[in-house]
């Protein structure tokens, strides 16, 4: 996505190419948003982008975004790398890297094997990311629906279900046969583990009261992300009460999104609506999705992100009361011209 | 796990204290071995062991192997640090860090927070790690023990599946029913898909052919690590003496594995039984397994490892052959004396 922004980039600051190492067990976002690809490599993105993969991988990597793939010739990455540089007789006086995802152990053997000055790139590349292209919101809209579709199935479902485990294996399940990737793992929070804003499903007996369920999947590498919270059993006036006072305020914050927008105004206008419970809200009220799930811009207090045109970021206030319960409510909103919610599944209090 | 080994190796070397920081949306497995917590946070191993994270997660975090949790009171997370480092008056003349996870952004947002000179424990955590402790193997084993059972039950309900992310799916739910965590996205690779060992499930009709179903879970953050290939129709007599072929290296090499037995030669084992096949076996024999699905020791060509008690570790030879088919057979094995397999599910090959 975006190689010729990046580009134009590199040659404004003499920067020759940049480099993006992904080790592989975990998908490394700058390096899949230029190469398209999901396993381990390294990717030169200059004036001709190429890619190195294990041989291994060849077939696989081929299906990407880069057009010139490499086998290793050898066990050093960026020996093999320094290679391909000196064959193609590419200048390297000046190379970019990724200082967000590139450890001190890679950079050591980088050094070793290429010598050159090297410049940080991961801040541009993270604003790059933050405004999605047309090909990305179509990505991002389709894993907002299929996130909605399986998100609603198991709502529908929910009654079947004994355990918070029982409801986070049918999310994941359902994301699985549609040949899709979870986001990241589901939480099921029943009772007061919904106190606990990112607890893991146990599977222990699902509690009464009010139940989080936090998901979302991968469409073509591109993250979704929504929350709904459920009540199992009859809920009090006052537990509806608290509900619908945190509805109301995600949909104000919704209501407030607008071309350079601060995202900071944004957080403090939810928790000046919360008043006194702003205690009970522990965390920031969003950030951006694409190719990673958090991402740029980030919606807490101290951010200095505003809203642009072609953001694509989560909005989800909550309120956690610790060892007693928890309720979380998000949206994925892209902002064109005004606030678009992709995550479409009813906000009313669902009654299990 | 290892704490009082950890802490004399860091007295040894003069080290005050090491620290572990942990992003937080992937687990950084130095942070979990040691702190028993897989989110965001920052681990300071030395006399007296605390941990930090972020406000919303003391409750969860309070459940890992520390007993003083803090929360961050700065949005930095290295500031916080360096308060409670003067808090407690600790000596940081000299700071472990691991320079296998800490990002460049990350180590140069700690050296403005807290002035010291800093040397790398990472090699030293991963050959800490290899072998594992009584705790752990009980972990490993049940973990092992897991993966049999729903791989087992995979099998058995193949014909029920239409394409492999049907298979792939039913893998994950199972896993997460039992309250688990798969320790990688399965591969269930059908017909030419099977070629790439990497392959990612699709959600078209299965192939005829052979099947390779690579699969492990977590259990209490510990990987198990296993692949079975069956065959969907009816093998050729040259496909099932190709199968078992394969199998008989790959028992082979599990009956070689003794005390002090380099890694290397294991795979040079292989290689020498796989003849004028080697060419299509393009991936490493095995890797050890623990908190992360790959860790010491490495079964490769050039490794420097060799077998130790108490190391888990795969064995896993295979042939792929580009666009045409593909079969590996793995097993996790503990050595312990001799190599104990630890996933016990049937290698003849099963037709489908």
């Amino acid at each position: 996505m975006k190689i010729k922004e990046f580009k134009e980039y590199l040659e404004k600051e003499g920067i020759d190419f940049a480099l993006f190492y992904n080790a592989g067990m975990e998908t490394n976002p700058n390096f899949f948003y230029f190469s398209g690809f999901n396993g381990a490599g390294t990717a030169v993105i200059g004036k001709s982008p190429f890619l190195l993969v294990p041989k291994m991988e060849l077939e696989r990597a081929g299906k990407g975004n880069i057009n010139h793939v490499y086998a290793f010739k050898k066990k050093r990455a960026f020996q093999s790398v320094y290679e391909i540089i000196k064959k193609r007789k590419l200048r390297h006086k000046k190379i970019g890297i990724d200082k967000s995802s590139l450890t001190l152990n890679e950079f050591i053997s980088l050094k070793k094997h290429i010598k050159s000055k090297f410049a940080d790139v991961s801040n541009y590349c993270s604003k790059l990311r933050a405004v999605k292209t047309p090909k990305e919101i179509i990505y991002l809209k389709k894993s907002c629906s299929y996130a909605d579709k399986i998100i609603n199935k198991c709502i529908v479902n929910f009654n079947e279900f004994k355990t918070e485990s029982d409801a986070a294996a049918f999310l994941v399940y359902e994301t699985k046969k549609s040949g899709l990737e979870i986001s990241f793992s589901p939480i099921v929070a029943s009772g007061k583990n919904a106190g606990m804003p990112h607890c893991e499903p146990s599977n222990t007996k699902l509690n009464k009261g009010f139940c989080v369920v936090d998901f979302g999947v991968k469409y073509r590498g591109y993250c979704s992300d929504i929350t709904r919270t459920i009540y199992i059993g009859k809920p009090s006036l006052n537990e509806k009460n608290v509900y619908n006072i945190l509805l109301r305020i995600q949909k104000g914050a919704v209501d407030l999104v607008e071309n350079n927008k601060k995202c900071s105004e944004l957080y403090d206008f939810v928790v000046k609506s919360l008043g006194k419970d702003a205690k009970y809200f522990t965390h920031g009220l969003g950030h951006g999705i694409g190719v990673e799930i958090h991402e740029l811009p980030n919606l807490t207090p101290k951010s200095k992100d505003s809203i642009k045109d072609s953001m694509a970021f989560t909005i989800e206030p909550g309120i956690y009361v610790p060892t007693k319960f928890g309720i979380r409510i998000e949206d994925s909103i892209l902002f064109s011209g005004s606030a678009k919610i992709l995550t479409k599944t009813s906000k009313d209090l669902i009654i299990i």
